[in-house]
């Protein structure tokens, strides 16, 4: 396959979606996200599945959690370019913060789950991220600690209800729980007009007036809501330059191509959201780019074309920084006892 | 040094030593270890050991934190035989628990800590470990977020708190707090006969009759309560098998001599703490024994020279089982924030 074919088709598409959502504006982030009718949330449910994301010995090793690479103690990810899986296992993509990720129309920076529950069930098998050989043996583990067998029946009933659908969902209940309210940003929506600095209440018009808003737009600045399990994908980089592939190799790793082998989808990409951005450090698909300051310079450029003067880029880190909500406090959970025995074989 | 000598020597010293102890009575787990005068314990410090005992920013990769190895969501180790620090890299001794380590007489397998504030100095910059380069680096990290700033400031006071002595002596506080009370042999203790199973009971009975009361005896049956640093240690094993040695491998690891290279001290170790001790397989210095079960056996033939029947094993494991307390609830800690790039370097 020529690798300039998608070059000139993509930022048509991307042009055409363009016009089509201007006219979006800036949403608040709902109080908390729609719950799939087939997996309603239950206390019982979510206390199983924080414990499930906390435990570590769901992976080989019994050393790497969902929590490792998606830290809910910080702004939900691990602070590093890619996650380091089992054995010390360099993952591929940097990994995307939890926190509001139910808000998100599809999930990977591929979308290749459309929902948090099909996202859940592929990390334990990934052999550089938990790195188990199978889910049958993520359910072996589980089933023979007596805690998780009781949480499982209170969850979820039934004769033998620890499956690995089951663990999907219960992990998946408890990350609709991972929601960041009143932002600074949010409460200004709200009427406090003195929530946002006279910079960020700059860098929230230059946002819409030079183009961010026309893909980072509805809860989550990630696009709109969009008919469930359809995916709100996008081009990155669409115009990159030597500099910066040299720096950053942002254009190496051609996204959702890799998913679809469709010619038009190379480099193409779930939109990224703004919720808590600030705190996700470094940026992009591959954590390239280590400071939000480069992070808002490169995405004009390259998805823009433009060149924007020091004081755009602090008044747009500005209102970035305005997205971080507050992380509401948890309690630790206590992982289901395994007597005598390692569960860890 | 011939490796012979010490085999003579060092019976002879625990044979002092188990005359001079059996008078002990077994001890209810106190209400809360001593607090040294020189590290009270005040709200704004624990708050701050607990972030930073669970923040993996303090590891070169940013992904061991101090709760890795000691997860205090489980019984405060990783159920592993090692741990495995930064890149996968394996410990040579098996994790300890933290809870109720603040009643041991020393800290590490070999006693080469006397206080958890000289404990946590360690793993940091332990290469197998966290990995950092130095403590002047550890402090490079903890010193640019500025949220620990602040809260080091709470805690210490001063112009300059962020130091190494500051780090441990916060995380030391922290340890301290985990205590696990009311289990089911300290409630029988207090006065009800009822929860302790017969066969418990019979273990009980029979931990002290066979002899491993002579070593195992104190607050958390790690020896008696000795004066400030000084460790309460013992030849482990003392008189191995063939067979044991195929399989476990106990003798390897020469323990305290490593440390200090006194021929005496060959093979010697802090005697270990049986508080949860049902939670924390696989067992012994090199975690390799993997059941409770396998691990009293082999005690009670290293050590006091006896074949135990199935029943008799059965009930010293009921018994060690009652020796598991109660976890308190813990809130979960939310690590400082370090808005616009990575902590990690």
């Amino acid at each position: 396959m020529k690798r300039s074919a998608p070059r000139f088709a993509v930022p048509l598409v991307v042009l055409v979606s363009v016009a089509a959502l201007t006219a979006h504006a800036m949403e608040a982030l709902p109080r908390s996200p729609r719950v799939p009718a087939n997996n309603p949330s239950t206390p019982a449910k979510l206390a199983l599945g924080q414990q499930l994301f906390f435990d570590p010995r769901i992976s080989l090793t019994g050393t790497v959690s969902c929590n490792s690479c998606h830290n809910v103690m910080a702004a939900g990810e691990d602070g590093r370019p890619v996650s380091l899986g089992v054995a010390g296992r360099k993952g591929g993509r940097s990994a995307p913060t939890v926190w509001n990720a139910a808000y998100l129309s599809v999930q990977f920076w591929d979308g290749r789950a459309r929902s948090l529950e099909a996202q859940a069930r592929g990390p334990m098998t990934n052999p550089v991220e938990m790195g188990m050989a199978d889910h049958a043996s993520v359910i072996r583990r589980i089933d023979a600690i007596p805690g998780y067998r009781r949480s499982f029946r209170e969850a979820f009933g039934g004769g033998n209800p620890v499956t690995i659908d089951h663990v999907a969902m219960a992990i998946a209940a408890y990350e609709r729980t991972l929601v960041t309210p009143n932002s600074p940003f949010d409460r200004y929506l709200a009427g406090d007009k003195t929530a946002l600095s006279a910079s960020a209440e700059r860098g929230m018009r230059l946002a819409e007036s030079v183009g961010c808003t026309a893909c980072h737009n509805g809860p989550v600045f990630a696009g709109p809501s969009l008919p469930d399990g359809d995916g709100y994908y996008m081009m990155f980089p669409i115009k990159t330059t030597a500099a910066y592939e040299a720096r950053y190799h942002l254009s190496e790793d051609p996204g959702r191509y890799t998913l679809t082998r469709v010619a038009a989808d190379r480099n193409t990409w779930r939109v990224q959201q703004w919720r808590n951005v600030a705190l996700t450090a470094p940026y992009f698909h591959n954590g390239s780019v280590p400071t939000l300051d480069e992070a808002v310079r490169v995405m004009a450029r390259t998805q823009l074309g433009r060149d924007l003067s020091p004081a755009q880029v602090a008044d747009l880190v500005a209102f970035l920084g305005s997205l971080t909500g507050e992380f509401p406090r948890q309690s630790m959970p206590r992982l289901p006892e395994m007597p005598g025995r390692s569960a860890i074989d």
